[in-house]
Parts: C-alpha cells; structure tokens; sequence
C-alpha cells in the first residue's frame, strides 16, 4: 500500500491533487441540474455532488462551488426558488459531460450539447427530455461551508417524473434498467451491474440476498 | 413516465418513500467509517453519503442521522476527532452491509461482522484491512442541518492508503480496478464497467475520450 502524508498533499500539482482527492469517496452520482432565470434563460449543468439528505420530508443536497460554470445555476436557483434534477443515463453521458465547459452565461447549455429542453406542466426550469428520471425541487435552504467557500444546497422534491418500469413493489427504483451513469474521480464514466439487494441487516442474522 | 407529484410522496408509506426517495440522487459511494471511544471501544458503519467537498485543503463530507446506530460514530468522532473512511469492494461488500445492524454501543462490529482491524502508524482510529483504498481525517466541523435534524460531518484528509497499482500517472485512482462497490436506493449493490475517461470539456470542442 502506497502511503500519501499529508505534507505530500500539499506540494503535489493542483491537477494532480485534483484528480486523487476526487477519487477518494467512491463511485458518485451524475445529474443534470436544470435552471432559468428571472429572464428566461435556461441553464443546464453536469453535477457529482447531488446527495439524498431524508425523505420525509424528501430533501436532496448538491455542492456548488462558487467559481465556475455552477454558479449559473446558483444564480438562477436564488432568482427562481426552483430547479430540476435529471439522471444522466448511459444513452447521452457525453453531451452531459459536455455542459461542463465554460460557457458565458448568455449562452445556453442545452442548445451547445445537443441536449433537449422540457417543460412540464406549470414547472419553470427545464426539465432534460433524455433522462427518464427527473424530477423538480423547491430552494429550501442555502448553507455556506465555510472551510473552502463551497455551498451546500437543499431543495425539497415536489414532482417526480420516471419510467414506470423501473419502479419496483417497494418503491426502490432499478436505475440500472434506466442505464444510469456513475462518476468516479473528475472524468471517469461507468455503467454498472447489480450484485444484489440485500435485507435490512439485523444483528443475529447473516446478511440475505432479497432480489439477486 | 409516471408521476408523483407532492401529495402523493405525503400519503405513500414511510417504507416505500424511503426506498423511492433514495434512488433518487443516482449511484452513491459505498464507506466503511472506522473510530474509536476516548475508552478504546471500536467502531465501524457504513455509510453511503460521502462526499468529496474540496481538494485543497482535503475536505470530505458525509451526513450522519441521529438517530441510528451512526450516531455511535458520530460519538467517537467528536471525542477523538479523528476517523478513517474504508472504501467497500467486492471482495466484502456483505460484510460492510452487516454493519448497519443496531448493534450496543459496547459491541463492536468487526468482531460481529468478520471484518479485520487494522491500526496504522500512530493514527488512533481503526482501518479496515480489506479495504484496499482508505484514508484518514482530522474533524474540521459539525454543521447541522436543521430542516431536519442530520448533521454535515467535513474532515481534512491526514493520511491515504491506496494499492500502489491503482493510482495512475495524473492523480485518478482506478478504484474500478480495486472492485470498489457503488449502491442505489437503500440496500442495492453494484459493480461497474467503465465507458471511458473524459478530457476536460471546452465551448468549442466535442468530448475527448482520454481513456477508453
């Protein structure tokens, strides 16, 4: 095993550091965030930090970070109160990854990826027309992580919109029948294949396959 | 596409919402979290909401409930102010999962489980000696999230220990290479298969694969 101080941390090239320190949590989950702002303009962002933070109520948490293209979408998140998220499947992860580039805020997402806006209902952002499973949050809280200038952000699901088939007895959705994608370090993509579901672990019971 | 709209997430069982609302964020990291009790006593837990939070300085986040058996982490992590977090493979991924049994806070579960302590150095938390990919953490904050009642945990990472193999020349580490595991929803475990690596997207150019 290879050991890495943290005094090697800190003379190691930003790029580097980048790329190993991003490797550390494991595989993360890749999402488009959908927003507009007060103006109309759409925006859609590739994001690996979206995280479930309790279902009742049904709140999710994303990272942004304040200097670069996410910012757009905070922007318009604090204009609206209101943004999409959409899974990226195995069907457009490069035109999800692409939304990643710097583009100027007058410039939208959606139209330079090849990426296809949708509207739902009363709904204001956009939803993304490929993902077949997305749904619509309300802005709930904004916290600011003062450690490194990130910010974290809640938002409180008010519509989900999926495949029906992927959605099992128990309300576990199968996301690898919807070819969803997973992210490791900055750039590494990854289609996956289920060992198995397992039991709610007891203390005097092995572990029980449920669905293999 | 089916949809569920806010009333219906209010009237589902707490059961079936937990299940949906879970497989929402997309593929979630697989961590064992090993600490210690100012008394000696060990603890490992998994946990599927770390996340990577800032690279300089090595930050990583994970979200503790209080009101399950990771709060004996929490516990120790606040009296010693150090963890390590183990990242879960194929090789003992069963295992892993057997550690969110409610076991007493005076059993320990390596002992229940079969996983293998391991102390590194002077670092005073356990590693998981299975684990071919594990790291330490010095705390950094508690930030509470009062929507409703979980707590953001940010450590600074102090030590990595990674199989030499797996690091690759530019920093990424190929934990596809190590069998690390990912989960969807609650309890469903998978491996993966990489589509490729993605070179840093620009306006004007389509995506470069890198390594396919």
């Amino acid at each position: 095993m290879l050991h890495i101080e943290q005094n090697d941390l800190n003379i190691m090239s930003s790029r580097y550091r980048a790329q190993l320190i991003n490797s550390l949590p494991g595989f993360k989950s890749v999402n488009l965030i959908g927003t507009i702002s007060n103006e109309g303009q759409t925006n859609v962002a590739i994001f690996s930090s979206v995280i479930h933070l309790g279902s009742s109520p049904a709140l999710i948490g994303f990272i942004s970070r304040p200097d670069t293209t996410e910012r757009h979408s905070l922007d318009n998140i604090k204009q609206t109160q209101q943004y999409t998220i959409n899974q990226v499947s195995e069907d457009f992860w490069q035109a999800a990854h692409q939304t990643s580039a710097r583009y100027e805020k007058d410039q939208c997402e959606f139209q330079h990826t090849g990426l296809t806006k949708k509207f739902i209902n009363n709904i204001r952002p956009p939803f993304v027309a490929e993902s077949q499973l997305q749904y619509a949050l309300t802005l709930r809280e904004i916290i600011p992580i003062n450690l490194n200038g990130t910010i974290l952000v809640i938002g409180e699901i008010t519509d989900i919109f999926c495949t029906d088939s992927a959605i099992n007895e128990d309300g576990y959705i199968d996301i690898e029948s919807l070819k969803t994608v997973s992210v490791t370090g900055l750039d590494s993509y990854h289609v996956s294949q289920r060992l198995a579901r397992l039991a709610y672990a007891k203390p005097n019971q092995l572990p029980i396959v449920i669905n293999g």
